[in-house]
């Protein structure tokens, strides 16, 4: 089951060695502006990670291959096609035999009788997450596109996630320490250097914030707008928690603190005061921005020798991951939470 | 969207204060043993959290409609229904006009047009966790059967939840305090009376434990177990988060502590030695326990007078929400916690 | 998989002999004036196929167990409970062991490990047709209403089905026999009761003719408006074949004799002024009158002896099917085909 | 909604016009032996309708673009690509205007709001089946391969479909004409030859029949193996009818001959002993050949002008559809229905 959603459809496709990735979605609405250029700037969100270095953007270039025609969306299914730069097979057959800890090598091969492609994790790759920037590039144009026209352009729709904490230290620590707004990978810096040192990785936690919704997305119990944001969020590799509103510290507050009250706002739409709900009541959106936070673990793949099995032979032995990995990959996680956000939000507003 | 699941399917419907409520399960194998007999043990637990009372247990009392012949399951569609006792309308014009803060009755009134049952909060009421509760009880024979089989009695598959923290008391806490284990409206009760006295509520961390299941169960990426066993549990009225093995903890973990290492063991099978993916890679089950999380707000409904907004007059009141609440609402929690990841797997190990 | 469409989902549950049948519809939009009443004119005309007989109603009264509030759905869960009036287990231990020719008994052994509900058929019974019915109601009454208000009132939503030949004979050649209009049962009573007398069977087929439906409903490929209703359609026991338009006829017709021209009509709509297509092109609906044919087999049990094996003993044996039996079922069908389209349709029109 | 199936899921994409078309195959088994070749046989049967031509092959080879490694499938989505090669644009904008009797042009325009690609039927063309044909091989070789193994190699899975008659004259009277077996095209040669003389077209009967699957695949009611072959049948452009075993006929039959009685085998299985019923009883296969008979009606495009209307200026005008076409279309179907057959029957044996 490599798809998600009723309406606005999303199905992944590939392998991280194999000849191209990419996505099918379904359920577009026709009329759509789009052209490939529209995701270059996701894309490059999604890469952007890493300091110092170019990000190798000719392997994440997209070709539409269906659904567009003459700028605009047909309403048949949109394909978007990443071809894999460097597909060299590499020494993947070391990791046949000795398992990374943390990666899902081993539960892959149980699970296809070893017909897994092992090439960098094959279809277990995280770079099966530009499938879903793209995704969520189209996804956000019809929630843009929906909003604008049910509310004649009074509201505008946004999805906007970030670094609220890494390696422990929350962004207003970070900031308080630079004195200034910097790439994430510089606020951070002292944290990810020393970690880096050690040949050591790094979690964090993004924070999404989704305003414009109109209330009453979602639907009682199995279809709850959190069900499904939850669902499509640990979809993404690395996802330990994931927290609405108040999130786990509402387990520790009084009811009278934890309600948020509902007032009359100034267009004559009652909405909740206060946001401890995260936007969401009973399921249904409440017309209050939809809050969430998603807590990503530290980098799996580390330069630092990890003790492991060799699954052949049947003894311990020591593993260097081999490769370039980045310190902390959550650094690039912002803009795939956003992703998955808005291909849920967007198959609710269509079903709406 | 009343549905969950592909071949293990789970359909709720009903009212809190209509004729009947109740769950068509789909997909259930056919010769499993099961009676009305066999849902009361979990029935009661759910009724279990409020001290001092006689559950009015009369009113969950399950009749089996369909699907069973002759003491088994036929594999047809088999449907538990659970008669509502007390359906007198009471008071609810009143929650009409005036939305109780926490609760789902403004914009349950949004999306239907003012169409819903607003009586104990219709369709959205906390009561439609029984039908789950049914459906857990099935799916868990369904998990049982089907490790036992599959091992040849030599596993036993089980599913258990409890409290944790509840007002911000750990259970170790909790049971220093008390020196004995006790039921758990116990062993928090100075808690529950100092929030009870005040007219005010409190919520809990349950946390949940899943053992015996086969590796490799999920699929990468859209139906990873995380993201069904989330969905599932978001499901459950009144969660605010959920989190896997470390959890958010993860994210200020360093890769070298967070990583598990693989081991062989006794039988030749390789599993993580320690847990801190909570049995988890790459979205499929690795042989280790589940082990997940779950945040709960404290109950909404509560007799502190509260704000609100009254509709019809457009003008802020005062709200004291009539009826009896549980202080605590969480303490009924853990067993449909339960009967959601049981739910959740029982389709999964169908699957694969 | 008991569940049928994408929004307006239809689900249905019981057994023949079990306490009760039922369907539970989800989708459904709040505020459709709805009572147990609004089902009884089409239960009625499922009745209605057998002559000389009082059809046993009070078995077939419904319930609405949840979803409707005051008089109109509520956009919850719509669910309708029939109870089985006549539950005795009768001789059906003979059906266990002497499968009835032309039956699922059989084969629903071999799917279950023998654990199906063999009295009357269990879940496989025609009587599953029953919540088929009340689903359909439902259907029409969304249809209705979306038409109506999607045009204003200047369109109304119409579905007609009636059996056009029954035993070889058709309706013109009936009418033209009978020189005036009565029940179908008169119409074709010489081919009824000859078949009836050598406790044998026949066969017929049913037309159905949907209007007032927009363009462009159903999608390209699979799901065309074709592919849905022959799902459905195939979905009632019995039925050998559908056709569409001119059907079967089409395959011996030239193109130029075949193809409808489209032509501008008063309204400025421009629809096809012949109907040949049935009114589906490329799988949407074109603005015509949708039409369509099922051919229903012979009633499969028959008083007059057949052959067939007894399991236990694996010898061939003679089996005179117990009970009584329409001797030609087909005459209670039009409302089933009818409801069977209105739940597809009910589905589409909602996803446009 | 571009996706059929369960477990053994299809996704089609692509406009006739457009980069590519392609197919994403879900729930592949791993282990299956794949590549590129294996499609050739069946693509070249779909081209092989036109006398006298070299079909233009190069347009129609697949690329394996994912869940294929190292001549084995994967496990992870399957995905084939066929590039598009001539793809200039054309006269397409008359199209635009005068829409082509018995094609989707108008409707595809009505549902998209004129956003559809109308070049070569876009989305809607009759290349869509060419995607379709491909994932009928790996079906195929789902099925061949399961059935194999499940029956230690007893059994051969087959799915044979061949045109049984075109233009009114039944192979068996094309047969005794010609007196030996020649390609369809030149046994139908004589009706081929004067309809193209009068720029018109023909249509066909496809029989296909399924053997060596075993009993009690498929669902009561909704999912009946008849309701899902025949969801998938009409999925092809240009079917008008679909039946099984006796078909239309058996609804002019009486029971005692309709009825197939139940014999034992040799091997102890039970199976009917005629097929009146093309192998299905209450919608579960019932270990005989699955018969099911599809009229395909005569090609729209043709040379004979056609009167239509001219959408700008809203006056009938005359068309001449420009291009070449196939005189009968329905040549070609064969594969393609096979391909629809094993499609869904691959889902339910992987669902069994």
């Amino acid at each position: 089951m490599n798809t998600f959603g009723r309406i606005f459809r999303v199905s992944i496709f590939g392998e991280s060695h194999g000849p191209a990735i990419g996505v099918v979605i379904d359920g577009v609405e026709p009329g759509l502006p789009l052209s490939e250029e529209d995701f270059m700037a996701d894309i490059r969100r999604r890469k952007s990670g890493t300091p110092g270095t170019t990000p190798r953007i000719e392997e994440d270039r997209p070709e539409i291959v269906s659904g567009v025609f003459e700028g605009h969306t047909t309403g048949a299914p949109l394909t978007v096609l990443f071809r894999n730069g460097n597909t060299r097979s590499g020494d993947y057959e070391l990791l046949r035999d000795v398992p990374r800890p943390g990666h899902a090598d081993l539960v892959a091969s149980i699970k296809t009788g070893g017909f897994n492609d092992p090439r960098g994790g094959g279809h277990f790759s995280g770079r099966m997450t530009l499938p879903v920037v793209a995704a969520g590039v189209v996804a956000k144009k019809v929630l843009s596109e929906t909003v604008r026209m049910e509310t004649e352009g009074h509201v505008a729709f946004s999805a906007k996630a970030r670094i609220v904490e890494l390696g422990g230290v929350t962004r207003e620590e970070a900031l308080g320490r630079s004195g200034k707004e910097v790439p994430d990978f510089e606020l951070w810096a002292p944290e990810i250097e020393a970690a880096a040192a050690e040949g050591d990785s790094l979690g964090a936690v993004v924070e999404c914030v989704v305003d414009g919704l109109p209330a009453a997305l979602g639907e009682p119990f199995w279809d709850s707008a959190e069900s499904l944001l939850a669902h499509a969020v640990f979809a993404i590799p690395g996802v330990r928690g994931v927290e609405f509103g108040d999130g786990f510290a509402a387990s520790r507050m009084r009811g009278s603190e934890h309600n948020d009250r509902f007032v009359a706002t100034g267009h004559g739409i009652v909405a909740p005061e206060t946001n401890h709900a995260g936007g969401i009541n009973g399921g249904l959106t409440n017309g209050n921005p939809i809050v969430f936070r998603v807590a990503f673990k530290p980098t799996s793949s580390i330069r630092k020798p990890q003790k492991t099995i060799n699954m052949t032979e049947g003894e311990m032995t020591e593993l260097v991951v081999p490769g370039r990995h980045d310190t902390c990959f959550a650094l690039r996680t912002p803009v795939i939470v956003e992703a998955a956000a808005a291909i849920v939000l967007a198959d609710l507003i269509d079903i709406a």
